[in-house]
């Protein structure tokens, strides 16, 4: 069965602040049309950054559109066609103060492919180094280092309940272990 | 340190046909004010439905706003205030064609809690029985079954690339193996 559907039109509808949305028109497989609102978004990463003693590093942050301090890996958005490494590397080192030797890609995934584009690239990082000069201060967020093990009970607990950062740090766990 | 950013005010700003958006004017920490645009969401459910032979269902379904077919556990919006468990009840009849009799909350996260509120419920399925009465043979998406390890598999290799599916897959699979 081809399920796939065909642009037949393009519209840019909202173009806020932040948030882009367009409209598409589009063919379906049974050759009915319909429209698909979505939200573009330029792409982002997030980072797994591992020391030798396997610990991770976790940011708590607000996040305004769910009203709560989530827990969460470091990461960001691309900035204009900006390579996903040179945004992690820049990340990792404006949100944590770290420098990493070894960087591996571990997944790329779509974080609401129902609704947006946004695509995430989750790196493994190790070899870390203190790399301050880049730190943004800034930044209204706290940076915590724990287990990897202590980060995946706390998913399990319900503790950690952003997505990206439930599949990032399980994905590495789940790596490493087997 | 308080992180808590305080709503000031709010309006409507974009209402398509699937996607609302507001914006909020809020208090930042260091007492400056800025704007916080949130696509609205009304919650969805995602179902790991695990049958006695340690398969699971999956669903392969066109994705407009990626443009691409992505296999993912079966999900889906919440209706109207519905209750998440009954959502994921109705969801697994309509797009699988399964009742299952043992019902397990396994994570609650948000899927991108950078621009949207939605919150995903995830669930682990098991008892299962044919229930096809309820299936939505509307619905374009084909459903697989598959073990649980080659779905960890497909993650780790990059051929499962939906958030929430990753989520509730890993989540899953490392409370069974642990």
């Amino acid at each position: 069965m081809d399920l796939t559907e065909i642009k037949i039109s393009s519209e840019e509808i909202f173009d806020g602040k932040i948030l882009k949305v367009h409209r598409d028109q589009v063919k379906l497989p049974n050759g009915k049309t319909s429209s698909r609102e979505v939200v573009d978004h330029p792409g982002a990463v997030s980072i797994v950054a591992l020391d030798d003693d396997k610990n991770i590093y976790l940011v708590r942050q607000f996040r305004y559109p769910v009203n709560k301090v989530l827990l969460e890996v470091p990461a960001g958005k691309l900035d204009g066609g900006e390579d996903p490494l040179d945004c992690a590397k820049r990340e990792l080192a404006e949100e944590v103060g770290v420098a990493a030797s070894e960087w591996q890609k571990i997944l790329t995934f779509y974080t609401t492919p129902g609704f947006s584009n946004e695509i995430m690239h989750a790196f493994l990082a190790k070899g870390l180094t203190p790399h301050i000069e880049d730190k943004d201060e800034d930044e209204f967020l706290e940076v915590i280092k724990i287990p990897l093990k202590d980060a995946v009970n706390k998913i399990l607990k319900g503790e950690i309940q952003d997505a990206k950062t439930i599949s990032s740090i399980l994905a590495v766990a789940y790596t490493l272990d087997t």
